[in-house]
């Protein structure tokens, strides 16, 4: 069976730890852990969030006066670096002898998506109002609400088109485990000519990885992240845990708000278009998700 | 044939130039414009140096003070996202149609080499004295004098071991172009146990690319920088260039200063272990140093 996981950025970086390098080494070790039984037994590929690290990426860029800041398609190519090498070194110690191959991955989007004008994708940490103000006059940046303070604000184009599906898909038919399209993958536009420039922008992971899993071929979706399922309301204490469920159930439900929307609509296009398995849940339980005995299962025949 | 190209740090980023991201893709830009041909008859591998990068990153983590700085393993696996990537679009608009895989790539290092006491890599810019001694008390790193100034070095351990060359010969053999082992490959080393882990490093790009050349099985081995061939003495006004020559010849003359003395030992052991060719030479003579009618050609047999 052919496994696309999607490593929630949450996951590999908790709210309010700090950015720094050997806090990510810890926490992806510990997501791997979790993770790479699962190779032992199907094909796997895994995709993973980079929402806090391009925020870090941007502001060490912005911090440093020497050179011009850098662009969203550049800092997304660096995260794919920084994250990927971290779960690749894991996999590699966890899984003894597997061959394992980390692709930088673009992907194209319509540079007339509505996207480009509502900048609504947080990424890096939360500023108090102050250090907003600041850095906002500083550098240019957006910034919304969340939580108690702010975050800087990006937009967040549709996924199109993955580049290099041929490339995964060869490398995962020779048995290579392969991590791919990191962060929603570096965001590109074709040109009238057809020639390719990077965007301003960060696609989101869950959705890209959706994308992935179809042209890939998937059997099985999961999306992985800090809470045990979808919840029947948000916030979560109002509310209970959907453990099989389906497209239309789901896109009756209002979740929207929050990190769960993208997960949501990401493993409803994966079961409409495939009509296979996509499944949300704790990272801790992967195994047991793929399962089917833990997280929000999603096909189109609920008593399955 | 397949073809390793290495493409210098300097090639891609001039002395003096800013290490802003639009020089960064316009110099890579004008590179693949001289590497791309090669690839419509030749497989091609292409790898590159990242000491103008890393050294970027580097400073730009330094100068964010909200998380402690990153080691030069992650940063490189960062340097490898951006570079690999503004190779990898570079090489997608000038080969329409093409198939371009660009990996992450670690490559093993012995914890014991001698160069770990010894930091001889300079990465990033040029700075004055001044410049120099304030970040060598903020950061702990230490400085090298490079020509009217000062620049970070860093240890640069020998390669030992490419990982992953069994992924990368699988591309080539399918025609894909494979973009990998970027700024040297990220420093691992192994433990006792058997474990991996980063190390504080940057490995000569040239000679992990003689090393890749061998592992994967490549016919030639391309080193490709900003000067048009190998001088018979340095500095390059008081000699001439060599244009074909033995490793016993190269070996003989005193090339170790500057940054030739790399180039010149990797193109050594590439054809004493392999009695192959490697050529070094101009970036955009690329074909003709391929073709042997520019640049230094290194062979066992200087008559062929």
């Amino acid at each position: 069976m052919l496994v696309v996981a999607a490593l929630g950025g949450n996951a590999l970086l908790r709210r309010n730890q700090p950015l720094d390098a050997a806090v990510q080494r810890r926490n992806v070790e510990d997501a791997i852990k979790a993770i790479a039984p699962m190779a032992r037994k199907h094909q796997l590929v895994i995709t993973h969030g980079n929402g806090p690290q391009i925020g870090l990426l941007a502001l060490q860029a912005a911090a440093y006066k020497g050179v011009a800041s850098y662009p969203l398609d550049v800092l997304s190519a660096e995260s794919e670096g920084m994250v990927g090498y971290l779960i690749e070194q894991a996999l590699a110690n966890a899984l003894a002898g597997a061959e394992i191959a980390t692709l930088l991955t673009r992907v194209e989007v319509d540079p007339a998506d509505p996207a480009f004008t509502r900048p609504t994708k947080p990424i890096g940490p939360i500023f108090s109002a102050a250090e907003a103000r600041e850095l906002a006059a500083r550098t240019a940046w957006t910034f919304m609400p969340d939580g108690d303070g702010y975050r800087r604000s990006v937009p967040s184009p549709e996924p199109r088109r993955i580049r290099g599906t041929n490339v995964i898909k060869r490398l995962v038919a020779a048995g290579v485990i392969v991590i791919c399209a990191g962060g929603g993958g570096i965001p590109i536009a074709a040109e009238s000519s057809g020639g390719l420039h990077g965007v301003e922008a960060v696609i989101d992971k869950d959705l890209s990885a959706a994308l992935l899993a179809q042209e890939i071929g998937a059997d099985a979706m999961l999306l992985l992240t800090d809470v045990p399922a979808v919840w029947s309301e948000w916030p979560m204490a109002s509310g209970h845990p959907i453990r099989r469920t389906t497209p239309a159930e789901l896109r009756g439900l209002n979740l929207a708000s929050g990190s769960m929307g993208p997960k949501v609509e990401a493993a409803c296009r994966f079961v409409e278009r495939t009509r296979r398995f996509a499944a949300i849940g704790a990272l801790e339980q992967a195994e047991a998700i793929l399962e089917g005995s833990a997280g929000t299962v999603v096909t189109m025949d609920d008593s399955q």
